[in-house]
């Protein structure tokens, strides 16, 4: 199945809730500790109780790679037990001069069969155009961070008194051809989001920064409703995830994502 | 031995190019390719033919990413096999919101024993400060990268009429406590060298774009004799690695590096 389809598709029946397999062997249930490979464990058994009631699955690349080789290969058992319908973004936060960036979209698509991937921004198009050039992948650049260091660059304001992040999104939609874009924009601030969402036309917007990182599920909802644009993922990871330390890990998670799929319903 | 040491000692003895082991198996000598694992056979012998003459390594992560966990396996086999007292870079240009760039700090310098890395500044100084604990290890940010879409988002000009890359080259400064920061900043033109230079004060410049992307190894070698300055790096990978094709490719590539070496101490 196509990639972005999968994604319009989940999207479509009203799914937006992104389950972050941020899987961390330090904060899985002891019992699965047992097993050979406890992170892929945890993981099935969370894909098992998800599936139906997740517009995707995203997984952040430094939970793996720490475990070296072994962690990838959970990642590798991961992805390949990622229903063949169900959207799964590489949080991967690449980007590289161009032969090596072709690279690197090879790594994530060819090898480990993502449907999409996070990008920085900084290298400039040549750095993202070999990831762009999957057109059938759907290619999220980071924008507005959920963390205090985007004061750091992303806030700083050009001449014309726009935001670097606000060059970003601009020159996003410019790349936008295939409209298969997207930007990451940290949920963490609603104002922000009031702000900028004018700008963000057809582009897919992923918004990390709701649960842990203390951004407002609803707030975000509203906005988009108000809207009505619907092209928007709101990822939580340690929130779902971790809902419960025990045996009944898988179950709450379903019951919270449930939950917090009922308070968007309710609100579009 | 402490990291950062290994790279002092190395810059005294009057040693600058760095061979960039960006080792592609479509391009190594075909007679390798009957080996086991025909890269690290390539990288093998590129790193006994040139460990006293070369400043540091430095791989590329996406080169071994791309072929999958056998790739990680190369770099990991390949890792264990430069020499103790020889600096060792992980290109990988990463950042991420903090307890995840941990993650990935905790896997280039835990796992695979990296002496130094590559990382991108557009998250801002949070994002980097989990690599900057590691303070024994040498952190290049990105600032002027080599490739055409540096005028994106690099070359953005701001209110004080200061680029991007300006920016970030300020800000480094500031988080240089340690003394073991860095800068990346592209070898193409010398002017842009030129005009910039008084602003890396203590910072070490590890410089991409000499050889197959047209940057002058003279130009950059004169410009930093003016100033004095002896704190810089230059990258060689295609240019290197790729000196002949043939059975005596990692002759070939000693030799070609010998000859970068004399450019190099003529001009100091």
């Amino acid at each position: 199945m196509h990639s972005k389809e999968k994604l319009i598709s989940a999207l479509n029946k009203g799914l937006h809730i992104c389950v972050g397999l941020d899987s961390d062997i330090r904060k899985i249930p002891e019992h699965l500790l047992s097993n050979d490979d406890p992170v892929f464990e945890f993981n099935k058994a969370i894909i098992d109780a998800t599936k139906d009631f997740a517009v995707a699955y995203k997984l952040n690349f430094a939970f793996y790679e720490c475990e070296g080789i072994k962690g990838l290969r959970s990642m590798e058992k991961t992805l390949k037990y990622i229903p063949e319908n169900v959207f799964a973004i590489a949080d991967a936060k690449r980007g590289d001069i161009g032969n090596t960036s072709g690279m690197y979209a090879k790594s994530v698509f060819e090898h480990y069969g993502f449907d999409s991937v996070t990008l920085h921004p900084y290298m400039g198009g040549d750095s993202l155009s070999p990831f762009f050039d999957y057109d059938d992948k759907v290619h999220f650049i980071l924008a507005l961070t959920s963390n205090p260091g985007s004061v750091d660059f992303e806030k700083l304001r050009f001449g014309s008194n726009k935001f670097l992040f606000q060059k970003v999104i601009e020159k996003t939609n410019e790349w936008n051809k295939n409209k298969n874009l997207g930007i990451v924009f940290g949920a963490t601030n609603p104002d922000e989001l009031k702000e900028n969402i004018s700008s963000f036309n057809d582009l897919f917007v992923l918004l990390p920064g709701v649960g842990a990182q203390g951004g407002s599920l609803e707030n975000i909802v509203k906005i988009f409703s108000e809207r009505k644009n619907s092209n928007f993922i709101v990822n939580v990871s340690r929130g779902l995830i971790y809902a419960s330390n025990g045996k009944d890990f898988a179950e709450a998670c379903r019951e919270k994502l449930i939950d917090y799929n009922e308070t968007v319903y309710k609100l579009l």
